[in-house]
């Protein structure tokens, strides 16, 4: 991977942590809204993981891959991942 | 919470599982595409966690609600929720 | 509807109207990245358009629903859209 | 652009017709619900067309800027899409 691991690190461990207090909660029979909010704010954590991911890939993996046909199969792999994320 | 918790905390636990596969993947320099595909997937299942949890919100929490005033303060904290799922 | 008819009118007035200006755009041949930016700005208005329509179907066709039958079936329209929403 | 131009005319064409629907469905106060469902399908074709458009820029005018400070900023550009397409 090309972006900066410990970064990513750093929001899977908060997210993992998060999942962990919401199983908490569900265990305590936490009121609903406030297990949905907890877990929309894990997935905005996961998302910046992602968009870190993503970002350092399309500098690097991306641009630097000078061989025309490595190029265009990156270029294919992007595509994929963009037209799961337009939604 | 109302929604089956089993489920909801069998959904998490898988999420947290993938979650710790995921920062394997990183240790072990694993290809970008392949660690964001996979982070997609978690998001994925947090998604289902949240879409079973506000389910059984609305089924119980909001149309149990009988007395007036209850039931508009719940009907506002699904609108704030509603609110932050439109994007 | 039950939502402010006029709000929801201009906003879909206003992305009508972008969305003659985004043809146009194609039509002169426009960079890419230009005529994306635009089409993400017009979701982001017809967003504003789907909020304040569940917003106030929330608020008086599923609140004022004080039949039974008729409530229930208002919660499992609005779950329907929930769970299109959650993604 | 370097898209299908007729392809997302096409879409953008359709769409603009849908929210000309949903405008006379709010003149003829319809259900909001159906209103809202309208209103969703729309914004899938905008997506469909965002995503004609993202795919042939990345296919042409990244994969084809050859010149480094050129690519560079077409890679820039481009995460600043996913930047807002992660949600």
């Amino acid at each position: 991977m090309q972006a900066d691991a410990k970064k990513v690190l750093r929001y899977l461990k908060t997210a993992r942590g998060q999942i962990d207090g919401i199983m908490k909660m569900i265990e305590d029979d936490r009121y609903c809204i406030d297990i949905s909010t907890q877990l929309m704010a894990t997935q905005g954590l996961l998302n910046r993981a992602n968009k870190e991911i993503l970002s350092e890939h399309m500098r690097h993996c991306v641009n630097e891959a000078t061989q025309e046909d490595v190029r265009e199969e990156k270029i294919e792999e992007m595509i994929k991942v963009i037209d799961k994320l337009v939604k």
